[in-house]
């Protein structure tokens, strides 16, 4: 019988198998089959045992194993502003702090450290791709790149100069190059990213719009964060911003729309019918009290609602086991039900809706066969996660991503017994020590 | 020199010292000297090698050093329910899986396992001190006495039977045996626990008033946790619940008033000339979509307001430090500023205002001498809480539980190096264990 079993790479047997598709399954006794990279089956451990001959078998007997968590909305590079202004409300927060902050201190080198303390923050607690939306998109990508893990680079705009680029031109110019050169990368997508309608004129939006949907790509933006936005926004345009995007033809299935906290039920159905995409921060809504993202009624109506943590300033950590947590206890307020955003919503929300608003959900999102193995494994054997009634619930409600324990890309182990296998932690921690002290002056 | 040096039991040396008394302090280069379980002084390091000779002398430096964690509100033992019933509201949740559990299971036995596994929570969290009401409150005393913890514990009354006491005559007898067994315990205090206005009638109230009042102790109760409560009330009372409170004498410094959800302007001034302290549990407030306590409005109306997290089965963790960043994030969004409940409150609702609220602030709930030695270290040397500009910031926003190192209590080091001292966790997780079967079916 040997004989006819499939040689493969991997073959890992979790206490319990979280596939997110279909949507609440919890397996047991299951394995997940791994080669080249991409899962090629979940099925009974007994069975994979009589298919397969696994070069590597992995026994995960503490853990259950769910789709590596997606961070739909980040700027990784920001996590060296970690904790430098807390406490303050949005436009102080950009005007007085980071934007100031930017512009002396972004650069290349600043990016590189950046971006290789959030991926090592983030493959600790189970995040396998993120969406990025900073200055020197060249630079995150190809640290992600080099480190292996799934991102989608956004072509940063917005109307002022930066350490970045200049002009709009200068901006599209540099995001093209980006674009061009992880053209068919098997992990780094590309898409636009400007910044938000009150930082990008009309211009630059209508250049966004063309090139978007010539080359069918994401549009990535901050849209009605706070309440001052919308207000600013009719009293100098007449307009909502949303309604101002529409105009501009921006309000399409490729729009990203990140925070969303002031809708009317009128434009929640707008976006439903254009099949727009939320990426809902709540972490980053509260501490800078921008409002409620009305998630439930966003689900409710059929519009794609990802989740993503925003930038380690204004969060102030990439931690998408903890941002579970808070969508579902702010999404049953925002709701007025406790039913509203059960953990089986939200971590769908963490995970495949993500790679849907992305474009990604065939390549990434759940634990199907055909897609990447990306996957994270939480022991839940912990005291504080015991009893155990119900698996799902436990990692919403009571794990804490220090849990994590083993983290894949694309079938590669970058996190192998709480263990970075391709980041020098002392080296990002050296870098990150230079950038604190130079940013503390 | 050395000759006139004082012999003493310990001597801490934390990389931070944060004593929460003054507020917003923070020592570097500091210690802590420790004898007889007391704080003997909060000094220079230099000083301290001068002025005393330890017994030992314990280097931290990674952490910071912080009062030990005082969790306001809990029910410990039901520890056994976490995950048991999710996604629920209040009524539903107690009504139909709570308290048909309770009446099957809830016995001595259950509650010395469930508040076994509660402490062993929250020391691992840095929590050094609880505030419980549960039924068996003589076995959580007696756990907690032998484990070493600090714990104020409720004389539960409610006017239902239950397997702990059938009339209002047994709870208040029970209760008293309770008190009278602890009087004079270093670790343990007492307080009156009557459950919530909705489920206790005017004369045990009264008969508790009578009491609270010659012995002068605290009345620790649920008051006004959801619209739905005040709402029958008004209906069937023609008042608001804590205007009946008031009419039984019940409004005044001794009470500890759990949620407060539901607040006008007038009851937040009347608790402030009451001095009632409000006990605020956000987790299990938003989880039951209870509503938002206005934590801000309280605090500016100077109402002493500490922070719970209430029981494992609505939150679902026994987890301070989370708590004190939902406290926060929520305080913002109550408040509709973002500067509202800065971290340095927070950290003063999570340890000072305990203390005060409980009527342990002699004792507890600062670093400052005279107090026990209740005090709890946190590693901030981790990727996820570099860099670090502020380290109660750094606590607040980005540090989880699972970095708490050391917990002491009245002196005694109760986790060393993230071990438990004086509880067997491999016995405690077997009995959580054989609970699960139970509650399972």
């Amino acid at each position: 019988m040997s004989a006819s079993r499939q040689h493969i790479d991997t073959l890992i047997l979790p206490r319990w198998l979280i596939p997110v598709a279909p949507s609440g399954a919890v397996l047991e006794g299951h394995a997940l089959a791994v080669d080249g990279g991409r899962i090629l089956a979940v099925l009974p451990a007994a069975e994979a045992g009589e298919r397969f001959t696994a070069r590597e078998t992995i026994e995960l007997p503490r853990q259950a194993l769910i789709p590596g968590l997606i961070n739909a909305h980040t700027h990784a590079a920001m996590n060296l502003m970690r904790g430098l202004a807390d406490d303050l409300p949005l436009m102080q927060w950009l005007q007085e702090h980071i934007w100031p902050a930017e512009g002396r201190f972004v650069s290349e080198g600043f990016c590189a450290d950046g971006v290789q303390l959030a991926t090592a923050e983030m493959l600790r607690g189970g995040t396998t791709c993120f969406n990025d939306m900073y200055f020197f998109p060249d630079v995150t990508a190809a640290t992600t790149a080099r480190i292996g893990m799934r991102a989608a680079i956004g072509m940063i705009l917005i109307d002022f100069p930066t350490p970045w680029a200049s002009t709009t031109e200068e901006y599209l110019a540099k995001g093209q190059q980006v674009r061009d050169a992880y053209r068919d990368h098997p992990l780094i997508s590309t898409n636009f990213a400007p910044h938000a309608p009150y930082t990008v004129s009309d211009e630059p939006l209508r250049a966004v719009r063309t090139r978007a949907d010539e080359m069918d790509l994401r549009v990535h933006m901050h849209v009605h964060e706070t309440a001052f936005e919308v207000e600013q926004a009719e009293q100098n345009d007449g307009r909502r911003p949303l309604a101002r995007l529409a105009d501009l033809g921006l309000v399409t299935p490729n729009l990203l729309a990140v925070h969303m906290t002031q809708l009317t039920d009128a434009e929640i159905a707008d976006c439903a019918r254009a099949g727009v995409h939320v990426l809902h921060s709540p972490e980053s809504n509260l501490k800078l009290a921008s409002g409620l993202c009305p998630v439930a009624k966003l689900l409710d109506a059929g519009v794609n609602v990802a989740l993503g943590t925003d930038g380690a300033a204004s969060n102030n950590d990439l931690d998408m086991i903890g941002e579970m947590r808070t969508a579902a206890l702010i999404g049953k307020l925002a709701a007025g039900d406790a039913a509203a955003l059960p953990a089986a919503t939200v971590l769908q929300m963490a995970t495949l809706n993500g790679a849907r608003a992305l474009g990604l959900d065939a390549d990434t999102g759940s634990l199907e066969p055909g897609k990447w193995a990306d996957c994270t494994a939480i022991d839940l054997d912990t005291p504080e996660t015991r009893p155990l009634y119900d698996p799902v619930a436990q990692i919403v409600y009571s794990s804490d991503r220090r849990q994590v324990t083993d983290t894949w890309v694309a079938g590669k182990r970058l996190l192998r017994d709480r263990q970075l296998t391709t980041i020098d932690l002392d080296d990002t921690l050296a870098r990150v020590d230079h950038w604190q002290t130079l940013l503390r002056t």
